[in-house]
């Protein structure tokens, strides 16, 4: 374990420096506590950056970036009606860049359902699971194209790559989420009755796999079918490995069931360590809230611990996410806090016993 | 209107056969209140019939259904572990070989919250939406392949072909469908900040169509929000409009939230009559509940109405649709009925006042 954590922030767009605040705030906190020492340096990068400088993310960008231990990111989005920001182009151009350039082929985004969070569903039972996503092939890669394009006879393809490569390393490391969960328990997801050559692919690499773990217990769902699971008896999964494209509907959806964006965080992890990972909000930046203290930090602050789980601090990790946990607890509802607020809150529960 | 209906029944496996019963009786007197005489064939296609004769739907078969003036198709699919099964060999040689040879662009399905249905959401609202999938583009196309299949070096891809003749006419059926609904409200789901060269052209195309309808209010969603707000806002939603996967898993999320697949009905329609029309509950074969009597006739007989109103009989369709709703509101909670009891009770509430 290393005595200082080298960290990139990209707090972006909308809500996501409010956001970002609390996160360091926490996250400084927490590793002081294990004599830690957290240094930052902050990057403009985002919407408005692009809008002022006509930059997102380039070659140089990645080798500054590519200096740090772990990235913290806030959120990235400008205004959805400016046409200058149409088609994407930031969102692809940052995240998906930073997912592929630095090889993040884990999406890994937890989805548990904290007291006092509000699921939509009446009868939400004890939703605890996390959701594998791959983040580097799949339907992702770019690889499509039109032609005869904006006419009445234009064909516009659009290609899912799957490696087997890439996908038995996702497997792997789903497996082994599951080994270390006590339920011991991994879903497949996809759409093999339809989706033949990849969905083949992908189950043929989880059964081999599974030999390796005689003790987890491995089923399959179509993605139409977890998307039933999900609101009906979302407490039946465990661990959910899955593909770029599906992991992204199921995880929008898995972060509804347990109270909404506003607490799911997430991890883009190059496990092996080359790359530094990624680690953001669920969220996107809500334009319409942004500077008006009105964010809840919690997404953002779970993404930090995270984090910090990720690089071996596995007690300042246990630490933000039992102080989380606690003041989700505490939490009247209807109570207001500012985005400060909540954390200042959370960072005084951090002496609380870890859970881990 | 013709006086007789020709009608190709293809019950299928598991509880088909028993729902299938209930649909055709409802329909028989449905238009006979009418003056329609039902005229029933039954084909015997479905694992079963695969399993006995190693066939599933040849180029004969088609012809002979091509000669209907429709198909009530009950479910298909048998024991999901038998291996001579596998890879959706029967659902693919059959839904999906009726949807490309038929031409059913259309995949209707609408989602409605009905009296005393059990919606898993806390506060589900007035959920009444119609999804309308495309059925014959998209990742469904069937152009995917591998290489070095099996081995660790194995790349596999599925490719979605989108065009914009297939996109325009489904876009133009679902603004018909939008300007025939007292809302007049339509969603386009992509993810078009991904999949970006169809998604560009299906923006490019509703937008485009959406000039014909200034009555319209048009929309977008990104296929992972549309979930969200799938449970959190569904009273939303009037018409949906979207690809052929992102339709496969929205209208199962839908059926869910609207009370479980039992009563969701769906179309796969050829909207010219160039080919007949094949209408299908939503839910699959259930075979562990088979020949008991257990199942909810009911998806099979709302896809009977839409049978019927997609023929021009909009009388009998409405009378359908009338007696399931005033049935389903006079069911009280607990009270178990056999399949065929509840298509009686149906058949008994026809003569209710027709709703259009
Ligand atoms: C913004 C978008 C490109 C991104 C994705 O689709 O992966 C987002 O939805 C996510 O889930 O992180
Ligand atoms: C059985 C399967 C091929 C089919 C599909 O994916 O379209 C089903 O899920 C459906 O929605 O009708």
């Amino acid at each position: 374990m290393t005595h200082t954590l080298n960290l990139a922030v990209i707090a972006g767009d909308g809500i996501g420096p409010e956001v970002t605040a609390e996160a360091r705030k926490v996250l400084r906190a927490a590793l002081a506590l294990d004599q830690v020492e957290l240094v930052e340096h902050e990057y403009p990068f985002g919407a408005g950056h692009y809008l002022e400088t006509g930059r997102i993310l380039d070659d140089e960008d990645l080798e500054s970036l590519r200096q740090h231990d772990a990235i913290l990111l806030g959120a990235i989005g400008g205004d959805p009606s400016d046409p200058r920001l149409a088609g994407g182009i930031v969102e692809r151009g940052m995240l998906l860049k930073l997912r592929f350039a630095f090889d993040h082929y884990v999406n890994l985004r937890p989805a548990t359902l904290y007291p006092s969070a509000e699921s939509p569903l009446a009868k939400p039972g004890n939703i605890d699971f996390l959701v594998v996503r791959e983040g580097t092939e799949g339907p992702y890669v770019g690889n499509g194209g039109s032609i005869r394009t904006g006419t009445p006879h234009e064909i516009a393809n659009e290609t899912s790559v799957n490696t087997a490569f890439g996908v038995e390393r996702l497997v792997r490391f789903a497996f082994e989420q599951a080994g270390a969960r006590p339920r011991k328990r991994l879903t497949l997801v996809h759409k093999k009755n339809v989706l033949v050559h990849a969905g083949n692919m992908w189950q043929r690499i989880v059964n081999e796999v599974a030999k390796e773990f005689p003790e987890i217990t491995v089923d399959y769902l179509h993605v139409d079918a977890a998307t039933i699971f999900l609101v009906k008896d979302p407490s039946r999964f465990d661990v959910i490995v899955t593909d770029n494209l599906f992991g992204d509907i199921l995880t929008d959806l898995a972060a509804a069931i347990t109270g909404g964006i506003g607490l799911a965080a997430s991890g883009n992890i190059n496990p092996e360590g080359t790359f530094p990972s990624m680690f953001e909000p669920v969220h996107g930046s809500a334009p319409d809230i942004a500077g008006q203290q009105k964010a809840d930090p919690t997404a953002a602050i779970l993404s930090a611990a995270l984090l910090a789980g990720s690089l071996g601090h596995t007690a300042a990790a246990a630490r933000i996410e039992a102080a989380c946990r606690a003041d989700l607890a505490a939490r009247g509802s209807g109570i207001e806090r500012t985005t400060a607020e909540t954390g200042d809150a959370i960072v005084a529960l951090l002496d609380a016993e870890p859970a881990a």
